[in-house]
């Protein structure tokens, strides 16, 4: 892409509405825009940052069995009167009335459809377990939306929900979802450190929150050392039941509930750090399916409501939280998983005629090798584009000179260590194809 | 995909509130369900196929230089009554009061929104031309939704809008997307016929309607044959201007306006169909940036409203119109570009043990292939798996049975011919990849 066509609006100063610095960041780096409070439009570079996130936490849903779908925004008052939690959500859910005054709502989570969806369709013991998921649009018309995508009112979210015939079952469901978790945020470039909470809202009787680790963090944990040192090793191939079971003993609370006194870890093995919620899981047995009579003929042939589980990632939240985990006083710098290009090419003297021809060349190149680049071919000055690229934070920049051009060299930056190397174009290709 | 493990709810009757093909078949086949009046979960099936067009018309939206972001579904109703359309509108925008009692729609349509976009971030007329777009749930509150995803009330719409800054400009953006557009109907193997239209709601000079062909399509066209022709041998590499204006120059009429005694075209040259329309495109001018000042500073320092152009395909509704297009009597064929899967392979004795190896290997080969591939490995009898199988619609079909193991063969099935062959599993793995 050639950024004097590309619509990226960067902008100099920092805007004033944005408390914290992922908002910031991504008002300035061209990512988004607000329309109304809480909701945003994604700009080109952040729309392929928030489908990136979106394709890997996919991947992972994949890999553990669940089931892609797509459950409507709009939804029916009627399923959540039968769960009872029409009135129980309160002003969070913005409320619809259609020209046939029905009322409808703008779903802010889908416990009611998908159960729903389950009992007219699903009806054997043979049809479980079940694990499905969509990646949709939700709305919670928060009372005072802030901090830009991190707590936004329309929001991407992914949410998986299990169905099994019995609490064993449901819980080998909410492990896999467990390991699915870790991983997907492993991918993503984060340590993720699961912490046992409350189900509030959802209801239930287990859930955990995951939280990335930030300096910017909205809550302060204390947690064993082990979990990291858990999920660097332990994070690949297949992780059997015993696995999953230390890990979950291994010690991580939010500061409200963690008492020195009581914390059965060492000092020197106790860590803290702040963190971002940024997924969510529950298991809640018979809540919704008691309620909505989702049941299934048992082997015995008598019927059993099904034991369910919700599982959540806030998609839009995470690109927030991965830039307050990523970035320094010069921009963003994206993990390599979701940057929204690979490298950034610039070319540092648009009116000498060598470079434009080394640039467009070695841009071609980069496209013909399948490399996501973005091009800086505007008419102005290297500061700014220096200044542009660091913000906007993609891993890799290849500048091209007067001076480089002399020795047959390009400057290939690494954005996270700063550090830059003199690389001839076949060296830098050989790299950014490896 | 093992069917005994997937979530695809078939029926065996037909609705009896699907008064359409495709609604009847998109229900069979365990595409969708119904939520509320016009409101559909996507199965994972459905979604399949979905997700296989959405890319198509990115691609060709990405080709002819349009950029994708993503706007969101809730908008303030400020804009549209800068426009006027706030009132205009009627009763078919979805009018919502958030909790601060800010009036907010669902959008059906995003002219307003880009236009603001626009306005505030570019400013020059370097910054033309720009075409934008987005793929994005809409809300049209239709009095009567009806025809299954054909007429829905949530439905996926793709819309560009372009900004040029002058006339000649925008009938160049206008030409873009009028080839776009020939390019993913032929990709999605449909014949499209773009008819002259009115501008209607949107307002404007310039208009065509995208109309596939289907026998049982709602609107009757006349069009001279040359349309066709002139289809499948231009559509590929570059078209230039000369040949654009030649294909807008075919005639093409819906019923309501072809008058046989002014035709132009030769009785035997004439043709009439029945046609599904799938697309719309807009030349507009500055309606909407005069009415909301989306200016920029021509090269001569003067202030100018840009020229506009929008352009929409329905993304949801072509699933159902090419089922209209691509059926027979007992299901759906798909067209391969959007094939949920591209072969059902069916183990015709499940407890046969020779026939389960055997299909257990080919599922294995083809998942290695990277084909993919939907396997029947229910324990339920042929009949019904052939059945199920012309219902969803897969181009092929391979089927293990005992007699065929005798002999070293495999039946290999085409959908859409009914022709059937006895292939090596090599044959089949080789006419598979190809």
């Amino acid at each position: 892409m050639r950024l004097s066509t590309y619509f990226l609006p960067t902008l100099k100063e920092n805007p004033s509405e944005a408390q914290v610095v992922s908002h910031r960041l991504m008002l300035r780096s061209g990512m988004i825009r607000q329309t109304s409070a809480g909701i945003y439009i994604w700009l080109p570079l952040g729309l392929k940052v928030l489908r990136n996130i979106e394709q890997i936490v996919r991947e992972e849903q994949n890999r553990a069995g669940a089931q892609e779908l797509l459950m409507p925004t709009i939804q029916s008052a009627e399923l959540w009167q039968e769960s009872g939690r029409y009135d129980a959500y309160g002003k969070e859910m913005l409320r619809i009335t259609d020209r046939h005054d029905r009322e409808m709502l703008y779903g802010p989570t889908n416990e009611e459809m998908i159960t729903d969806l389950f009992r007219n369709n699903l009806k054997s013991y043979k049809d479980v377990p079940k694990m499905l998921y969509h990646i949709q649009w939700k709305f919670r018309d928060e009372i005072r939306p802030r901090f830009g995508v991190m707590r936004g009112r329309e929001f991407l979210m992914k949410d998986t929900y299990s169905f099994d015939l019995d609490e064993e079952g449901a819980r080998e469901s909410y492990n896999k979802m467990y390991v699915a978790y870790l991983r997907t945020f492993a991918r993503l470039g984060m340590v993720a450190i699961p912490v046992k909470a409350d189900t509030g809202a959802i209801g239930g009787d287990l859930s955990h929150e995951f939280q990335i680790l930030a300096e910017t963090g909205e809550s302060t944990l204390y947690y064993d050392k082990a979990i990291e040192e858990f999920e660097l090793h332990k994070l690949t191939g297949d992780i059997d039941a015993d696995t999953i079971s230390s890990l979950q003993g291994i010690y991580a609370m939010e500061e409200e509930k963690h008492d020195p006194a009581t914390c059965p870890v060492a000092a020197e093995d106790l860590r803290t750090a702040k963190g971002i919620e940024v997924g969510h899981i529950f298991y809640f047995g018979d809540k919704y399916s008691k309620a909505m009579g989702a049941q299934v003929t048992g082997p015995d042939g008598k019927l059993v409501n099904v034991e369910m589980g919700s599982y959540g990632i806030g998609v839009s939240r995470l690109v927030g939280a991965l830039i307050e985990a990523n970035h320094d006083e010069n921009g963003i710098i994206w993990p390599e998983a979701v940057a929204p290009f690979k490298v950034g090419l610039v070319n540092l003297r648009g009116k000498d005629e060598a470079c434009t021809v080394a640039s467009e060349a070695l841009y071609q190149k980069l496209q013909n090798a399948g490399v996501e680049v973005l091009y800086d071919d505007r008419e102005v000055g290297g500061g700014v584009k220096f200044a542009n690229m660091d913000l906007i934070g993609l891993p890799w920049q290849a500048v091209i000179g007067p001076k480089g051009l002399e020795k047959g060299v390009i400057e290939f930056k690494n954005r996270r260590t700063g550090e830059r190397e003199e690389l001839s174009e076949d060296e830098l290709l050989n790299r950014l194809t490896a």
